[in-house]
């Protein structure tokens, strides 16, 4: 950590923050300067807060050089984890994993029908939301309990392993009994109690990014289920909101690759919330593709205008399966499978 | 709402939609234009989702006329709303409402010392965190039901109200028993189980905006509380995420006006978090009041430098004391009190 | 284009605005609604700015249903254009295009150097700044003239036709003289002089999109080369501001299909600015052909760590060579070629 | 300026990147940390561009601790600027200066009139575009040399200095001879030429801050025209990009305090273009002055309605009257005048 002093500290003032700093358990390297004094802080800075330590008054700026995560960080854990979801294993070069489904759980016959439809396209894990997050109270909320039975009973006729989204810690015993990747919202990723709960289940844990965190956010997210005890957290990156209108959300491709150096956890692309619309849903996932996805989740219903939710952003099952035609060739051509 | 179809729908599809419509209780005005047909949908359009209504394959863009909140909305609730949180009156023109205290709560007595001198400069409302929505695993939590006692023992010995910003559904009964206003976090604000337990209370609840959601977001999380039940809802911008990086976050100064126009629910700022520096805090807090704020809550600490959090954009107690004065002064020059 | 009126404007005002309506040459299709009157414009509203509209006290809201530009259009222009830079064809479905280069001219030894390398690895076009737009007055700004002269001594002795970007109308002549691909860097996407004089010019322009650019304001600014005689325009994206610090910038991948769908002109993607960090160059590269681009524009240096400007996006060019490799690969699995 | 390494550098590297630096006339002073070794390098470190050192292979990390603008930086320039235009004087505490006219200068009678107006009310500057930066070709352009003689003659009818818009380094001589104040237009913010050309120039520079410009970068376009020669440079913040709608642009209202600590230039605030809106002026612009600003530039037309540009956010002379009177008062409960 480099600390930064005002111009013109007493000298008084420099000693008395050098030793503060000693009595933390980090060494103090000290810079003499033109206009100012800086101090390198050397030693386990992880529990230092930036913004605490910039209180002082007689502190200008300050900067980390190492990064405040442990658990998710590459340089302590060189190799790729893998996420085995009921035998699907996500990350470390393994076949692109597809999820697919309805946004929203339905009817248990619904859910079948689609269910079937996209793992004969090739999908190894059924998608669908039971709880809802719906910008208007006056929205489909989801089945809640009831949908996730369906999920359940979708899994037993096919075989798929399901990914659902949490909304409350109350719900977790539901999830612990029936769901095999329990998937974190982009407006949870910082519901810091439900990150806390869900660290403590053995349960992989899908965590997307929230719509407007940065990288380093993400991750510190990630430490916080990883801190609680769960190894198994995959990322899934679903759109950043920017400035333009023309798309619901701007996917950012980059995370793909700077993830991948920062942390050694998987990174799955949404690119049907990241679009926000059927038509554009392909070329963004053969793109994610091609950089470097371990995992696609994709919304697929069979009368996407029919839907609860989402529809929009919905491709119907022959649509899906000409995707994932593609998107193989696409994995083959980066030496990845599908 | 205004239906745009694609060019080149044919009359069966068109005569379909308007039939489907037509059967969701609004009547169809058909416009024949040059490119594209139109529908203007009239009637209550509340309960129809743009997005939904945009997965049909035939329409090309669909665009509201009504707004999609109604208990929140100004047209049908003319009049400003008044919110007393345990005496102090907050909206419609009454005096400009000072919330201050410590980021977090970490003692008694230094939560005390801070409440005395805060309402000695001039403040109604005492703030404090006790359970802290915190980046990183390893800073400091807050002290949870601990710090909810020590609020609730301030207000015994000061007679301040206490605002606190509740994290999980779990810990309602603490608030029930123990503070006068319920803070939602940024972090929380679609958190939406969360909003609709805090809707079923019978508090007053400050709601703060995401650090990127829109206002028309903010406002339907407002209809989410509303809806349940709870009509005391006071909204409170903090800052949203911009590109800028010279400050914490930018405070949206239009919102004041904005939110009145399209609401009649009071609203509160908070230039510490909104800027993350205490030089700026001043500034930025003349600024909310002389566009019209109905209150402000501020960060104050004794010592920032020890504070356990956000010490960088906490106020010493003389500090605050010449903003309370400055902005007593801009309140009545704009015809306000404070 | 549908008009919202204000809740009871008077029926003389709606009268008076319906027959300003008509006086513009469009017909006003008028829809009574419950707590609003509604007008549809059915014509030729593309000379209507929606702004201007709006400024009538009885407006409340004005939303577009036809798009504001004409030219660029694919509604009326199906076909996608190609355009042919000195024999390099770019766009409808042609070889991806690789443009590759210093990110500045440095000497003329040097850049021949350059080109040869990335002409020998498969580029195509040799890009290459004389003038430079620099954040800081101190930064190298570029040869200039001399610059100009190099490269067209480089596309002289390679055989490579060469692009750069132009900084002000006052280098036109040097331009159209020695330049076969005239750029419009990001920040001058809406300098309406500069695109002007380029729309009057017989050379193919491409267009970078400005950082913090909507899609429409980019197409606009295309129609402002195309409405000033000059039909022969590229898009590129080079990445978008956003709050995400750990990249320079977002590369939005989700253009590639918007622009197809909307304009019938080419789009070619900059990895190297988009992303800012020569390591995420190549992920961020494949995703772009796998998404559809008709051309990528990469830096390539030699000596990246000596390079006067941008060298930490800059790839060597056995990294370069590599980056083709799995580029075609992507282009074939796609059914396109590079 | 602090340098990290890559963790595991060669001791070679190390010694030659330091040799490198010393080179380059600044002492390197060296840390060695538990995962990385840190340069800090002390002495002039104005003419480093950061993201050029960061191209060395080596180097993880580059963060600046000296600013890299000198000229307008306050700690070598510790008074306040005071900008005079033609008797008018503007920054250090001075009366809050009120520039007041049309969007577009439409005629000289309607230009005169309304110029009348607003002198009558209390400005004492006259705005008025006679070069528009349109998004759309098809959109009014401005009456251009016309424009500048008519805002000529305003002025000597009414004694009101002139500010105007520049678009083009070619209409330089008009603005030489016309203009008191010139502004260069937020997408001009980085046309390098353009600041370069009104550095070269006896006048002062009203110096808008690009939509999604930092405040580094704005400061860096001050400096671009100081370092040509121009110490005279007012900074105008009219509104940023965000991801909100509702509002056309949002005010960074703490860009008023910021660039008070960081620059000795005046600051004025454009609340008509920042809100998009004329119900958000008001309130805006009396944030404003309560924050600390030392002017306003606000549009005003008699028949917003038929405004040629920007009716929408312009008020009619007796809003902008009320508007005076606020701000006055609200000036002088901050200890100004306006």
């Amino acid at each position: 950590m480099i600390i930064t002093l005002k111009p013109n500290t007493p000298q008084i003032e420099i000693d008395r923050l050098a030793e503060y700093f000693e009595s933390k358990g980090v060494r103090v390297h000290r810079i003499h300067g033109e206009n100012f004094d800086v101090f390198g802080l050397v030693g386990d800075t992880t529990r230092l807060d930036e913004r605490d330590v910039r209180s002082n008054v007689w502190i200008e700026n300050v900067q980390r050089v190492q990064v405040p995560y442990r658990l998710a960080n590459r340089m302590f854990h060189p190799e790729d984890t893998v996420v085995d979801v009921e035998g699907v294993k996500i990350g470390a070069g393994q076949k692109v994993a597809v999820m697919a489904g309805p946004c929203s759980v339905e009817s248990l016959e619904g859910l079948c029908s689609i269910a079937r439809a996209v793992k004969d396209c090739g999908a190894s894990i059924l998608r669908g939301g039971a709880y809802k997050p719906r910008t208007s109270p006056y929205s489909f909320q989801g089945l809640g309990y009831e949908g996730i039975l369906d999920l359940a009973e979708a899994r037993r006729r096919t075989g798929l392993p399901v990914v659902s989204e949490i909304m409350s810690e109350r719900n977790l015993d539901e999830f612990i009994e029936y769901i095999d990747l329990v998937q974190i919202g982009a407006r949870n990723m910082q519901n810091f109690q439900l990150l806390k709960a869900v660290g403590r289940i053995n349960k992989p844990v899908m965590l997307k990014r929230g719509m407007s965190s940065t990288v380093e956010e993400w991750i510190m997210a990630a430490e916080y289920i990883m801190a609680n005890g769960n190894p198994n957290v995959i990322f899934c990156e679903r759109g950043i909101r920017t400035f333009e209108k023309m798309t619901r959300f701007t996917m950012d491709l980059a995370v793909i690759p700077l993830l991948k150096e920062k942390t050694h956890l998987p990174v799955v692309i949404d690119p049907s919330h990241a679009s926000g619309d059927w038509k554009l849903v392909e070329p963004v996932a053969l793109g994610a593709v091609a950089a470097g996805a371990d995992g696609l989740i994709i919304e697929v219903h069979d009368r996407p205008d029919q839907a609860f939710s989402d529809g929009a952003q919905s491709l119907k099952p022959e649509k899906f399966r000409a995707l994932v035609t593609k998107a193989r060739a696409v994995a083959r051509a980066v030496g990845r499978d599908l």
